[in-house]
């Protein structure tokens, strides 16, 4: 399958080069060719050709925390603080999910993956299998991170399950991958995160897990261990093949100065740490100690959408506001933070930019929406100003699945719909009636 | 011309009134009827029917404190404070507009709105003879805000302009009117301010302004005055036939009881206010004093979108952060306060709910897209997840003017751009050379 697509505006997102007019070729799974200007396709034979009309191609987003199968909690709980949130809500209904129910919200988080412009993300929930088979089906490229918790007792189970689907899931598909995960510091007795860092260092693989997203969250750990949860990680030994933390809003000078050392990430989720009252994340002061930063939409149930736009414009602004600096950051930096640091982040560095033999994960952008006009700066556009109704095409591995307001042949919404309400109401019915 | 929309959820927005089925008929500019599950047409004639599939019919969201001209500025002069912003990049640019450009410039904000659901918007702009044309033309319906300034050489000049503008523009037109107002008690010598509420007085009419955007202009004014802009403008007598303020960020006790006694309403603002670092504005104290919000965009110069949806969500969940406090702020307030209230404080009782007689402003919201499904709470839904590729159909005064993705006969998006585009490009050669 060979596809050309042309008269587009190019954005590589390659350090330092500035967008073009150009066009990209893409042979089976990967970028063929980018090129500058119009093309010579006199000797060139192509399955389809598509005219971008002067719209935008660049590297679709990459999520880097999400739980997508919790679309069934969207609006279901608003409103609540974390711990509350997610003891009396979000675990009882959880715990009423059947594996195949996984498949299905798996499918809806999907779709609205795709009519985003989100052609990664990092997925952290129950039944991978689950997920590596919606993925799989619907053709979309998944990382799918361990989850695993657990106190003494059960701390052998756990790294077991860790140990297994590691082995399951690595590098298993050409759309699937893993990566070692554990749910956070203070859902794990230490036994458990000392064997999952050893598990770690055998493998020589990152780790990644929730991590100082409230303040309780970092005090509780100090009470226990005497250190924050960076530091107690550390110590243990989990961050010697780097990885990542999923929120990290409270840290201190020392937290920032081993992950800068060990080349830690942090996925800041702004919407999420907005609507359950979390805080602010100091995403400004991450990057001045030259800290990585990615960018997450966590799970639907405290977002409430998976919208990459939104995500990209509050990781923007709210440091203006927290820093009281309308400078704190630059939008070049966060769109860097949503698409190459993001792959950089997961592991895909064949996914971060469009180059000769990269993976195909390409979005076109409308730019002739009236939120995109007139065009003054492009890429302050796309972030201060853009939205996923801008998003008219999302190619994944050579494939477009979802293009001009329809999803590809084999999608079909109205199902997927139809069945994840089937399932909410059924988990509603159990719990009143439990 | 008479119109049915039926097989259509249905969201009137009156008080403790659910969601139902059902459908709206609409003759010429308003609503015949609203009713509850499908009716009997045997008898009925109606130049269009549509059907809904199902999806929200609402009201249109009410805009109340925009620049729309400002378009042209989008993405020109990003990150740097509001005073900074204003006395380097912006004035000095603006101070190049021509009065035809104002036109093109209102057209395509006007383009943003319809795609977004924006039915109507409180315009503070210079030239309200080209916005008044401008949205004539496009049968869009907007409120023109008076906008003078000055200081003691000037008041005259200004006052003059006001009543012109008033006389000319007061209930102009069906989709025109006007309001008194001006630009900020910091742009505005005291005098002036005592001019325009003897006016109000005289005239029985609310005033609206910018108020308390910034911590520096609160201090500013207590240094000039003794007193902050609220107590200042109320003292004076500007609050006598209410009205409100833009922003109004930085308040005390005292300024909360004035705004409740004399029934000020607030413009929130939130994107702008992140954007240009000036704060968060404390909505739940409003809310709690008993004083009424409203919804605005603020310019694309500083927000940078004109997204309803957005401004939706940040209303709600930065008073989660502000507060500590995730029940806050509840969604359907915030729904409110993007409709009915604003309607209200722009003196359009005729646009505010789906009723019987009421002006025909209606938007058709997709509830059929991955980011409204599963269906667990559709306010929810519209507030924390909803986007502008939501919006399918926007109506004002009955005439359908945006329809699944294409403006109606007669609006030209590609001209508009080229004309805007020619117009920053102009703009900037003229700063350059100057």
């Amino acid at each position: 399958m060979r596809t050309r697509l042309y008269h587009a505006r190019v954005l590589t997102m390659e350090e330092n080069r500035e967008c073009f007019d150009g066009e990209v070729w893409i042979s089976d799974d990967r970028i063929e060719k980018v090129i500058i200007g119009e093309a010579s396709t006199e000797a060139e034979q192509f399955d389809q050709q598509i005219d971008c009309m002067g719209n935008l191609l660049m590297p679709g987003f990459k999520n880097c925390h999400a739980h997508g199968p919790m679309t069934f909690l969207r609006s279901f709980a608003d409103d609540l603080p974390l711990h509350e949130w997610l003891n009396t809500m979000i675990f009882p209904a959880e715990a009423r999910l059947r594996p195949e129910d996984i498949y299905t919200l798996m499918q809806l988080a999907i779709l609205e993956y795709l009519r985003g412009g989100i052609t990664t993300s990092f997925e952290m929930y129950f039944h991978p299998e689950m997920i590596a088979k919606a993925c799989i089906d619907m053709k979309y490229r998944v990382v799918i991170s361990g989850t695993v918790f657990g106190d003494k007792d059960n701390a052998n189970v756990a790294i077991e399950t860790l140990k297994k689907d590691y082995k399951n899931f690595y590098q298993c598909h050409s759309l699937v991958d893993y990566r070692l995960g554990f749910h956070s510091e203070y859902s794990c007795c230490k036994n458990l995160l000392e064997k999952i860092a050893m598990l770690s260092q055998e493998l020589r693989a990152p780790v990644y897990m929730h991590n100082s997203e409230t303040e309780h969250e970092v005090n509780e750990c100090i009470a226990r261990h005497g250190m924050t949860p960076i530091q107690l990680m550390n110590k243990i030994g989990l961050f010697e093949y780097g990885g990542a933390g999923h929120h990290l809003l409270y840290t201190d000078d020392k937290d920032c100065e081993i992950m800068k050392q060990k080349g830690i990430y942090v996925v800041t989720n702004p919407s999420s740490n907005l609507k359950l009252a979390s805080g602010i994340a100091p995403i400004k002061k991450y990057l001045d100690y030259g800290v990585k930063v990615a960018l997450g939409t966590d799970g639907p149930a405290s977002n409430n959408s998976l919208n990459f736009f939104k995500e990209m414009y509050l990781a923007a602004t709210l440091q203006k506001v927290k820093y009281q600096n309308a400078a704190a950051i630059k939008p070049i930096d966060v769109l860097r933070m949503a698409t190459c640091n993001g792959a950089h982040l997961l592991g895909l560095k064949q996914c971060d930019i469009l180059a000769e033999g990269k993976q195909a994960d390409i979005i076109l952008i409308d730019l002739l929406k009236p939120n995109m006009q007139p065009m003054n700066h492009l890429v302050n556009n796309l972030v201060y100003s853009g939205s996923i109704d801008n998003v008219i095409m999302t190619m994944i591995a050579g494939n477009i699945l979802y293009v001009n307001g329809r999803f590809c042949d084999g999608i079909e919404p109205l199902e997927i719909y139809e069945k994840a309400n089937c399932i909410i109401r059924r988990i509603e019915c159990e719990l009143t009636s439990s």
